[in-house]
């Protein structure tokens, strides 16, 4: 055997290799294109989503800066400074989720094909108003997070129904969408903020934690959506209140994601993530979710999706289960 | 050369390669079937497990949820609401574990055929006797965790007593396995608790961080077993409190076994994992749990083993270890 | 076949491997020569920086060693000693900034031909000159810190004018370079700040968090240039302050890094990283910062730039951005 | 050509690299044995290690279980229990390290024929005498660390003599060994300590972080040995403070060898690292610490010595360095 053999056997099995590879790759990925053509799991023991995913991916990404209050919590936010006192590197902070970390994201979102859920807080949108609008213009889903950036666990049922309203009203004047799904500042809505909700005619909210999938409770008696949100896949909580690195955040992600997309042969399973702009939208987060969509993306079956759309799939669906652990402050 | 050739030489060593891999694992992989037939270790300069097994790994896997106390450990605790405001966001998170987290953690031991210690809280299975049902059909131990998760380390020997038969007699009712072990509020007994648990014919207790392997105390002048607990390979106190990602979790689970492992040549060990029902059972952990039994099931002479199969295993052996650094309390 | 030739055949491959590894490299290092005849991107939808580059890295070196306050943050600062006591080994964990730590980060820009921007307070060359003087020796940047270790932000306009003032006046007698650019005690600087710098002809500072870019920002109607920083890239925020080990620091700037040149391709994008000299002149994070450069500069077109240069390259360019969010203390 | 001789040369292809591997190591390893044949550096621009030493590494191995206060550092100690109840949890996780964590570390320390430095709390000699016994029997140094694990920088000089002398009196009289070296709890030293030390006939203490080498500082005209201690390195800091996984603490020894084995080719560099029984002695730290000592010995030069060798070693040697830095609290 010569040594010219030796090299173009060398070269042949890097060829065959990456060839394989890219096969594996491509019986994979599903697109947009061919998912309705897909067919349905075979094992219909549990229940499945309709559209016949394995895995239903949904980003949450929050708009919230302009709208902080004093004191909102940031790297300075440990050592504040007294009352009337600018914090200007604290303010430079915030401020970096409307001059980059939107856009970054929505770029992201773009290049992947992907439309998310991004909470509004109106104050946000007044503020920058062409932030808001790029979002909504990107196709994404325009959801309510409240007027401002401020607790209402603690309002009466009349003050946390103009809270809601004026945040709905004042994102829709201005990205032309009005929110259908809800999310309270740190979760913390209190025991009228579903009725509230109900009144104002939204679809859903998200602030539960107890499911991986979407699920009916009831309130007054008619259906109502909870689309399940996580404090596991969340920058806020884990980048800046757990202090993980970028990596420690996409090693979560694939974690997670691998236990969810195996259980999703079975069952009805859903991933949540969570990215605020001043923190998902740094440079080196969108470069871990972009790897993380990119592993994703090379499994079969699995499908991004906006909230709305989610909600609007399960909410007249049998196999939806229904969960009423809070019917005492639904009724 | 042709490139048909190339490529069933590519076939062939991917084979041969498998193959070795395969027969590696053969060779370390130990079954319940065949582990009686194991040769005993041939140094007998230290103790071993009575089985044969040259390490012998415990799952405990907590059920507290629905007991929980208002303000209890959550991501929402360390800015509690004032009295009489329901924690609506801390609720669901806590639910997690009852409506996810112990089925996700059952399905993985049934995988894996392993068996582990439940630690129930009264309270919990008395709010989702479901769950603490579905433990017990699993073929796992119900091990006692108290009535109610609180404080038991400030009881008198009566308010105690009364506190763990309440929890075993209710537990018992629900599941019909009555507790022999016993694990105590944050580990936190008190000088009473081991004569208490004597007096309850309870078999064991878990509260002890002082050893790798069993032992035996002496209360009142009578055998009691410790099966020591850790805090080192524990999802509360790692992954919550240390704010550890999934993949330090299990680069943790890793090394501490690599090390008990290598000692379980000469010496009896053992290791020791807890998981929580709303943590523990969280996606990416179990993804690593998993993860983690795959790699420790590669390894010969490695037993899965409830704790109370373990203390009655070592109670009368003579190689056991007594341990009295707590005589003044027990006597 | 035989022995021999499977030697050499061996020895061949690599040989080839480590050829194609090489050009691959060659082919993307840009060295400062041959930096000139790159050819401008060719899209030019979006501005790009006027040198040609793709990214520019800029690092801070802050030298502060010597000019702390009594319990100034360290190690120890948890715990402080009663007024009157000298804390010997805080001290001494400070003063290895100067014993060790600003000579490592010195080799190291040494060995890669970088030149950094030295944030210097006035106390710490007085207490240290030699080091002061090496800095400015080794061809760096020497930028005003203040004169001491203290909070700015509640001065009066002519207290912080005097502040800043003695500082650039005492590193200028020591060093023989005064300083164009500022940096506050963590970032704080007031709503006079700028102004102040205007009036002692600064042409730069680096307190903003807002962008991934330089911008101008206008100071009483004329042009002040903001270099921004980041508390992403930076050893104080996240070794000690977030508690990352060494390897975390890594992935951020490996995740930073690839996010900024893929985005650097359309846009004019800038990387800051901020090591101070008792923490980022550590053995393992100058080891690991090392692994960072070389990496960096196995890409085509990264530029490693003193932010004076920066400042210098960027005020009159028509292509970059202007920023008036502080307007309202600037006028 | 035949699949048959594709199978052997790929056989032999690894039989090869591994050869190849093999002897790379080989040539690398330093044994005690033929460490004084080891040809001195060529360039002799700066000081080298008297002993030809291109790195020295010592490790600390403290213990100090026994000898802890009521509400001692520990898992438990951020919720501590009312005076005069016992943390029965916290002192059986103290309990670990007499009963397994300094045991493992002789052994890991035996395995590697290394000796370290051992300090020792008088009162843990007193409570565990077998423990004390055995690390002096195992050829390590015994240093001191008082009598007991309280403070000692608020003590006048004849309080703080009284200490000390009773800590070393107590464990020589246990171990047989008088303690040249000195570490401080939390190497929180007064004023006085530097000169109680000599009047004691100490060669060296350790509580400053100031050098990666070590130095001679002036007491009263005398010279006294400082061998630098680190916080970087230090299980209780990162493992216990900083909350890192055993892979973090892997990683920073790594890094901080590169770069300390880098310099060392130019300069007499040390490397400290520190290990408590009931932390560094878990078998997920002794994991790693055994990684790394196999890292470390792959290394040509490597030296591992206790601290009282090395202060005897450049006590009087030109080379070592002088740091005066103190000077006004030991005249």
């Amino acid at each position: 055997m010569k040594k010219k053999n030796i090299v173009s056997i060398f070269a042949l099995l890097s060829i065959l290799m990456m060839a394989a590879c890219q096969k594996a790759k491509n019986e994979k990925k599903v697109t947009k294109e061919n998912l309705t053509k897909m067919t349905p799991q075979t094992n219909n023991e549990k229940s499945h989503w309709p559209n016949g995913a394995r895995l239903v991916i949904s980003f949450s990404m929050q708009f919230e800066t302009g709208g902080q209050p004093k004191g909102a919590e940031s790297p300075f936010s440990g050592n504040p400074l007294p009352e009337g006192n600018p914090d200007m590197p604290a303010e430079s902070w915030f401020r970096y989720g409307a001059k980059e970390g939107v856009y970054r994201m929505l770029d992201l979102w773009k290049k992947h094909g992907i439309y998310v859920t991004s909470h509004v807080v109106g104050e946000a949108a007044i503020k920058y108003p062409e932030v808001a609008k790029a979002i909504a213009d990107g196709g994404h889903e325009i959801a309510a997070h409240g007027i401002s950036w401020s607790d209402q666990w603690d309002m009466s049922y009349e003050e946390e129904l103009q809270f809601i309203k004026k945040g709905i009203d004042t994102v829709a004047a201005i990205t032309g969408q009005r929110g259908r799904g809800y999310n309270a500042n740190w979760l913390r809505r209190g025991p009228h903020t579903l009725k509230v909700l109900q009144d104002l005619d939204f679809l859903y909210h998200i602030d539960d934690l107890s499911r991986d999938e979407p699920f009916i409770t009831m309130v007054r008696g008619k259906k109502f959506v909870v689309v399940p949100y996580t404090l596991r896949n969340n920058d806020i909580v884990n980048i800046e209140g757990k202090h993980w690195s970028p990596d420690q955040f996409l090693a979560q992600l694939k974690a997670e994601f691998d236990q969810l997309y195996d259980e999703g042969a079975m069952q009805r399973r859903m991933m949540s993530v969570s990215l605020h702009d001043r923190i998902g939208g740094t440079p080196a987060v969108v470069n871990v979710i972009d790897q993380f969509i990119e592993y994703a993306r090379e499994h079969e079956g699995v499908v991004f999706m906006r909230k709305d759309k989610i909600a609007d799939m399960v909410k007249n669906d049998p196999d939806t289960p229904v969960d009423n652990s809070e019917i005492k402050f639904n009724q």
